[in-house]
Parts: C-alpha cells; sequence; structure tokens
C-alpha cells in the first residue's frame, strides 16, 4: 500500500492509502516519521512499522475528506532527463533538438512542485504550454558512485509526474531549465510507491490523457537509459540524497510535435496514469493578476 | 559587518565578524535564528539585532580557533548564469559554445555546496577541472514577479562562489549542469554580506588567482545582464526564496580558453577574492578511493 501526504483541516500528515480510506500514520504509529524525507531516511526500520499499520488501524479518513499534497515538497534535487524514449527523441530531433550523445539531465527547480490534483498556471508570459507524462523515482539512501547492478537497492520508491513545459522558452535556452520550472509545473504524485511494492520499474504503462483524449501511451521499458543507468551516471557525479526527484523521460505524443502543435488551453484537464502508481490530474488556470 | 557561519569542536552556529575575531551571536543575541535561511526569512527585526552587536559583545572567538562553513549549506535553489561578462562570452564562442540570446541560467546542484576553504576534489572520471570565479548573490525575500527597478529590495546579501566546472562532463550535454555539479565543486563564502553593507554590486573588483597568479581581473559591472535583469528575469519564471543562490557569471580567463588550456592540477590552490567581500581558497585534491 502506498505511503501519502494528506491533509485535512490544513493539518498535514503522513497515511497508508487502501483503496477507499486513508489512515493517518500520526494516529496509527505515532513513532514513524511525519514527512517522507525523515521516512526514507529512518530506512527499513520505518518501513516494517509502516508494513504493520492495517487497513482496520486507528486513524481511517474517508478519501474524499481528505486533500492529497506532493509525497515531496522540497527535496533536495529535482533532476529529470531530456529525449530519453526513442520515438520521443526522434520528434524532438525533428523539432531541431540534437541527439544527446549522453544523459540529458536538467533540472525542474523544486519551487515548481505541485499537489497531484491542483491547478496548473499557465503563465501570462506563453501560451505555449505542454505536458510530458513520466515516472518519478525518489532516491531513499545517500549514494555515491552506485554501480547500475546496484542502483534498485538505493531507490526509495516511486511515483507519477507531469513535467509540465513551456516550450517557446524551453528553446530560448539550451539548459532548458526555465521552460520546465514555472511555478506549478511540477506535479507529482498522487502518493510514493514504495520500492518493493513494484517489481521491474522498466514493465510499468504511462499513459497522458488530455480532457479524456489519450496523447502518450508506451511502457517504461521503452526507455533508452534505463533507471539504473540513470543513477550510475548521475552517483558518478554527485552525491544522491533521500527524497530526490528523478523524472526519467517522456514518450512520444507530446503537445509541440503534432502538427500544428497542439498545445494546452486554459481549462483544459491533464491526467498522467502509470499502471500500479495510480493517477494525477490538473486542470490547466489562467495566471491570476 | 558580515555574518558567518563558523564551527568549533564541531558545533556550528552563527557569528559576526569583526576583523581579528568573530562573535558567536548565539552567546551574543540568543534570540537570533541559529541559521542563516532563518536570519534572512525574520527580515528586518534579526538585522537590527544583528546589528547590535559589537566588536565586545559576549561570545568573542578567534578567528584562527574557528572553521568557516558555507553561508548556506541547504538553499532551495543554486543557480549560476553562463557566458554573461563581455570578454568572456567571446572567449566561450571562440570554444564553439553558442552566443545566447536569453539569459543563460543553469543549476549547479546544492549538492556541491562546498566550505569557504575546504578541498575541491578532482574527479576520477576526469582532468579537465577548471575555476570560474564569480559574485553570489543570495536572496532575502520570497518573491515573484520582481521589476528590475524593484530587485535591489529582495537581495539579501553577496557571498564570493568559485563555479568550479568540469570541462568535458560540461560539454557533454547542453543543458551544462553535470560538469558543474560534481561534489566540492561549488565553494561558497567566507561569509554573507548583508546587502545594505555594500553600496553598487555592480562596482566590485573580481579575481581569480591560482598559486598566486592572476587568472582573471574584472569588476561586477561589465555583466552583459546585470543582477537586478538577473532577478527580474528569473522571477518571471519561479518564486525566489530566502536562501536562494544566484551565481552571476564569470569573465574571461579561464583555463579552458588558454591554449593550450591550463586546467588545475591536483596540489593547486585557487583563491577568489571579490571586493569587500573577503575571499575563498580551496585546494584541489586527487579523489579518495
Amino acid at each position: 500500500m502506498p505511503l501519502a501526504v494528506v491533509s485535512k483541516d490544513g493539518k498535514k500528515r503522513l497515511g497508508k492509502v487502501f483503496g477507499d480510506h486513508v489512515v493517518d500514520l500520526s494516529i496509527a504509529d505515532p513513532g514513524l516519521p511525519s514527512d517522507v524525507i525523515s521516512f526514507l531516511e529512518a530506512g527499513g526500520q520505518a518501513i516494517e512499522r509502516f508494513e504493520a499499520v492495517q487497513a482496520d488501524s486507528a486513524g481511517a479518513l474517508a478519501l474524499d475528506a481528505v486533500t492529497f499534497h506532493a509525497p515531496l515538497h522540497r527535496p533536495e534535487k529535482f533532476l529529470a532527463i531530456g529525449m530519453n524514449y526513442g520515438e520521443h527523441a526522434k520528434e524532438a530531433v525533428s523539432l531541431g533538438y540534437e541527439a544527446p550523445a549522453y544523459q540529458l539531465w536538467f533540472n525542474k527547480q523544486v519551487s515548481c512542485i505541485n499537489d497531484p490534483f491542483a491547478d496548473v498556471v499557465m503563465p501570462r508570459v506563453s501560451a505555449d504550454l505542454d505536458y510530458e507524462a513520466e515516472l518519478a523515482v525518489v532516491i531513499g539512501k545517500t549514494c555515491r558512485h552506485v554501480t547500475a547492478a546496484d542502483a534498485a537497492s538505493v531507490i526509495g520508491g516511486y511515483m507519477v509526474a507531469n513535467d509540465v513545459s513551456v516550450r517557446d522558452w524551453q528553446r530560448r535556452s539550451s539548459t532548458m531549465t526555465l521552460g520546465k520550472s514555472f511555478d506549478t509545473h511540477g506535479p507529482i504524485g498522487p502518493w510514493l510507491t514504495l520500492a518493493h511494492e513494484i517489481g521491474d520499474p522498466h514493465a510499468l504503462r504511462l499513459r497522458m490523457l488530455v480532457n479524456g483524449e489519450e496523447r502518450q501511451n508506451d511502457i517504461t521499458g521503452h526507455m533508452i537509459h534505463n533507471i539504473y543507468d540513470q543513477i550510475a551516471y548521475l552517483s558518478t557525479v554527485m552525491t544522491l540524497k533521500p527524497g530526490d526527484i528523478l523524472s526519467t523521460g517522456t514518450p512520444s505524443g507530446v503537445g509541440v510535435a503534432h502538427e500544428p502543435p497542439r498545445f494546452v488551453q486554459v481549462g483544459d484537464v491533464m491526467r498522467v496514469e502509470i499502471e500500479g502508481l495510480g493517477h494525477i490530474e490538473n486542470t490547466v488556470i489562467a495566471e491570476p493578476a
């Protein structure tokens, strides 16, 4: 069962999600950490206690009585890899991007993290708002120089992400980050599914729907650089920490690759679904004055 | 007088630096916040109390009895702008980079932040280690959509930075960040000079010395995009927060622009000095096995 950050009456708490309800962990087991990074840092001990929480444990809350929040609101890093599915890489090359010789990593600024069902803002400075369905990996252990063979052991869990992109600002600079980092453009969730609950993270189907119409549909096994190679490559450079988010790339079908482009508009609903991880759904709104 | 993070006997505390000694603020005024981000968030009230601390206040520590640390070790963002001094932009173009049409922002990962006098590691995977002397701006107030005219009001202070760069890894990807983010490659300090102590941040001389030999020497007024325009541009996209670091670009004279390149070697000492802000000095060491 997944680990969620929920609120009721304005107070955030961790919860364990059971189909039709969520158990408030601050009631079911007050000894558990109160945020996801501390939970991951606590490691196996926290996971054991979490596993012991049952559907009928104290602290049940109806799903529709709570608000779901981003499982992590202030990780140290929020990195994403570009052009990492074969068919999407081809469509990006057709738009003028150079095929990358190495893993192409950029930052989504941490400040763009958004809740799984919250609104996404169309910036006043652009109309080129686009979606990217992605599987997000959450690091579970502080690590450096991890081999691909050992990489599974440092993964804390998985989430659904939408790498919302402002295409004209993305194209302004080769470094991409500003077009990827407008406030609200990093919705994640709806919860964190712990790594041991997922067998092979490369066998998951992911889909993007805009107003119910399917725009992207692929399986995570079609990544060019798989998750373990991503962790090995990044950890050659930097220490990864519990809570760090790696968004693992998007398949083909993004709005900008249509002819003419099919950007999202105010009022559109973007929904990303990943097999076994749930879905997130965000409505586009105009930027408030 | 500047605000520093120092340690003695393993305990970190904030200090106010007076020429030959530092006053431990946890003793001089226990009501002050205990870290720089909380200090900035507290705003004018904290600054007033800080101003009231005198050279003869309780808690004096000899400078050589303390270790200076990075003023910020976990800001939300650590951004840097590329090709932002005219002569440096020319040398970068001569190396094959395209002259940017817009401000060119990339991330240094927060995990690369290093202390002002700590060692910098030559990665096992590269020999192309280079230096970049930079003025770092620290944001003082949560803000969005700041005009250039108002930008000075959101600056908390200034530091010296060395944007240590691994040139071959930087060139691997257009997004640059991996070549800018190896662990230890973001030394900052030696302290935070509060904004009101500096008149015009565009009139400061900055220099880079390698083993005492001057390699870079320019004034901050030669930036292509000045600090206020940087804040206006970034805040069009994202909320800036107290503690966010903006490294404002490097002048000409980097190692890679020499013919042949003059990269730093194990044992070399890199020193960055900025007028009125002090200096940082870091020795290159081999990566431990």
